[in-house]
């Protein structure tokens, strides 16, 4: 951290400044400048706000000069991380894409679609039995009967699983069926929730939160490295603007930004990052173009009848083109669909 | 809902809207107008998302006419709904200013603090013990020895105590020690925690998240209310926006908002709400000015030595200049601080 | 300028950086702290980007240290400035409300309009006569007529007059009618309508951008400064936001953000900074809370004939609930209406 | 337009809406549902706002059901506008990159430049040399000697000019110098500008501004298009959110939203989109797989020393490669590179 002080502060400024930062342990070195004093601030584990310097007499600014990343640091770990998900790796060279609808609605529902995607070279199939629903009327999920279909189709089907986990509660519960445990953009910041899934040896899909800076994004992922998990896979799903032709702006600037700061992995989901169906195609495309390590799409047989989220889903289809579309970019980028 | 069929649409297609709409359970009554048909569309529990109707042929735009809002609704509930919060009614006609420091650091912390604002005729003292902070190593607060001290607070000086809960775990724990149970900005979509707060019988006060439209921050409260606790005060406390002089752009027009939808008291964090000490006071006067219910304040004899959040805390001299300035403005619409 | 280099950066890298800047007329000194160096940075009257140095190797971040703003600085200028608009002094104890109609619709329509806001108090009158719309085909305002009306309303009332200049073409034109020259959020970086507003002596009424920071709007008011024109009056009203409870939201930190900087006055615009009639008279209180010099209102006698922005003006009646308002709380800050 | 009645409005409002409605020209229908009445609402040229209608006892709502473009809309032209630009044709099978500095700093700048991107492919060389910029003291641009400078640099590498006019003082000495005549983000619903655009037999670039949505951005093509200029390519260049790894987000999304509701062709701006190096060949990439009809892109050799945007100008290195790379992705699309 380095303080830096106004044109205008005096001697006597400085010292008070340098003094009550000592008071709470830090070290301070005041640096004269030509036309100012600067004062660099280190040591200290700092359970304190830097912030509050900002009211003393004579400072000017505050400049946190150290990133707060550890362990999702590119700086720590250099290399990509590789997630392994039974015989899929996220994060290498392979293109991943998870498809399935949005919710479970039915053992019935599930098959169709899964054998659809299954078909089309999908290998992580995803589709909710715990729905955070804005409203409390809305459909919730199924549940562990849900989490029950999954498992079949898991078996019929050979794919993984993707699911989401909205609790601390539920979470070992849905941990039990799942190959990725998928923690939801309103439950980024849910602290005790990351710890939990940081506790566990399993790979974790930490979506971004609705108006989450890259920073927030991943110190949030560092919660769960910080447990000891080091299996997360981000997902950038949309952010809130004003801009009103989608449901949510996709901010495809986050995957070269968290490949530049952080060796994890990044998927971007453009279903409920645009929430139009024909938004998906081309976003995915571009999605890939920018350097994603795979999609997060939602598929399905009959969207009208689809229980939640029906205007993103797109149909099989669809999913056809978008997977020979996503081949093809891939291809490019030296980049294979697992 | 209200189906808006595009002028060109013919026959078979609002047939088959019909029909797809009913195969749901739905009713449908489609409408000739002069150049376009509409379809009134009713009934139903409806779980299923309307949006998807979008893709089908024919069809131009879908209007939702019915507020989702059931008992957070003012239509429900025409009168104002009074918080009790023991002696302290928040909601009527009593202006009720919160105060002390952002996280409880020490027992001498909270006493000195305590005793400045109780003197100044604050009834309920704020402090936090379990902080959601966005980096795993920033000070997280004390914990539950934290709400020992807040207990000792509440016994030495009288006052009423409002502190967050985190989890569903410690929701229980922080019960057991204060008055009002807040459900923090990361927290308020966390809708297991919102059905946890509304098992309860006590006032929570549910802060608007940092991205939250009037609607969602409304539904989170219908997720308290529809299991029974009818005793919650709302907080606006800022949201994202691109604008970079504040912390977070306060958004008073909430407050106007809300009261014309919902009975439930709204009151106003223009500590986090801007982040910028010097922004406390003259805010605190708009949001009173504004019609809100009360103010939650950060109040710190010693901003610089402040673990969290310092740069936001007023002095307890500044805190004076507020409590007068709240009095004054509450006068003129008829409201006396409690 | 603060180029802050990596802790890793090498004398050779420091040399560098130095080098390319002095290459470009800076004086540079570094200063080696205890684990980096900084670089101060000064001299140079610099047409050239600082941030482009931020691709050398070993420079971790650039610390813009002085702000840009010069005659607008409340630095430059300690007292607060008082812009004269006739026998009206818009900054200083007074409390200034400029209301009228959104459109000059028709003479009949301003003179019922006008006699009724003349009577409650107001002494400067607000219509359009060129309205910048979003649609070409949408009423673009009665442009030199609709001056014409106002000039007989400035006579047969005694009223002082604001209106929008939209084109460098009819600035000219416009402030040969009114008193005030508005320039409105579209235009805010119009920067050659900004300095031909800034080669008259006349005040100017000066719109925040729809999506304008604090640094932003104040540089476009040094652009007028800057030409020789002092007379500027701020004016906030609102921004784009997610939120959609309001048209735009109403930013009223901007308020005390602009006072604590500059030192000239600003004034606030609920009408449009909501666009919801039941907004208009609570913000209005809370902007005159917040410390706002004046206020910009839209009253119209007949809402719903209004040619434009008929969903936010306000009645009479409710005008006249808005001026008893602003004149208690005014009273309780020591300011009076003009 | 179709005005939602609510469900306790009685006869006599229904009547007296119709009756207001009418009273300014427009015919009515009201229609009986089950659970309320619509009125539909048509005819009259309508210079009034439907929002005033808002206010009348009775009234849920109002929906707008017709799109407000006319010219712009794929409705009114199906197939796609082709723009010719001398011998190239912007939105046709060909991905048009142009390239060059953000401004003109001087011959030698502009002939290195012009040499390195003509080399690798480019037919149309972008430079500013009127440059609106936030502070007064920023570099404004060399003005007509940048011009004298752009039409050398026409005439020795053959190159076609894109360059801005910031006002309509100096469009005409602006479009007598180059091919395309730039309007930019600032000046987007400057509509005195782009109405002397649109009478201008050239073809214009009219960027998206800081904060337009989608149906602002196409209406203000839609001034241009009015005045009987057809020949508009749009310009996604990044809007205002809360984001700050980027100077602005990139909203790529904007591309297929504007190819479903027009026939104009878009390209897309990424080096003032996102205003960093290392994010534009990514997101060059992005931007011509989500459908763009080609790029705008800064180039400079030495962006150190850049007059202007330095951050965000990418070598002729990283400029060659992003060529590459458009080749390949635009041959997936079965496009090619003008």
């Amino acid at each position: 951290m380095i303080v830096i002080m106004r044109r205008s502060a005096n001697r006597e400024m400085v010292r008070n400044v340098c003094r009550e930062l000592q008071a709470i342990g830090l070290k301070t070195k005041p640096i004269k400048g030509t036309s100012r004093v600067t004062i660099e601030v280190s040591g200290g584990e700092m359970p304190f706000d830097p912030e509050g310097i900002l009211s003393r007499p004579g400072v000017e600014d505050i400049v946190r000069v150290d990133k707060p990343y550890r362990l999702v640091s590119r700086e720590t770990s250099p290399g990509d991380t590789v997630v392994q998900v039974g015989d899929v790796a996220v994060g290498g060279r392979d293109l991943v894409v998870m498809a399935g609808p949005c919710s479970v609605e039915s053992r019935d529902q599930c098959r169709t679609i899964a054998e659809k995607v299954a078909r089309l070279g999908v290998k992580i199939f995803r589709a909710g039995a715990f729905k955070p629903r804005t409203s409390p009327y809305s459909f919730q999920g199924l549940g562990e009967a849900g989490l029950e279909i999954l498992a079949g189709i898991r078996e019929e089907f050979g794919l993984l699983l993707v699911t989401e986990a909205i609790d601390t509660d539920t979470i070992d519960l849905v941990a039990g069926y799942t190959d990725i445990i998928q923690i939801g953009s309103r439950n980024m910041q849910n602290f005790s929730l990351l710890k939990k899934a940081g506790r566990r040896n399993q790979p974790i899909l930490l979506k971004r939160g609705m108006s989450a800076t890259i920073e927030e994004f991943l110190m949030a992922a560092e919660y769960v490295l910080a447990e000891g998990n080091t299996n997360v896979i981000l997902c950038e799903r949309g952010v809130r603007t004003f801009a009103d032709h989608t449901r949510n702006t996709l901010d495809l600037s986050a995957v070269p930004a968290v490949k530049q700061i952080s060796h994890l992995p990044i998927i971007v989901d453009p279903s409920h990052g645009t929430g139009r169906r024909n938004q998906v195609v081309p976003m995915s495309r571009a999605a890939i173009a920018a350097g994603a390590d795979g999609l997060l799409i939602e598929v399905h047989h009959d969207p009208v009848r689809a229980l939640s989220d029906g205007a993103q889903s797109i149909s099989p289809e669809m999913f056809n083109q978008l997977m020979q579309d996503v081949r093809g970019i891939g291809a490019l980028l030296d980049r294979t669909i697992a």
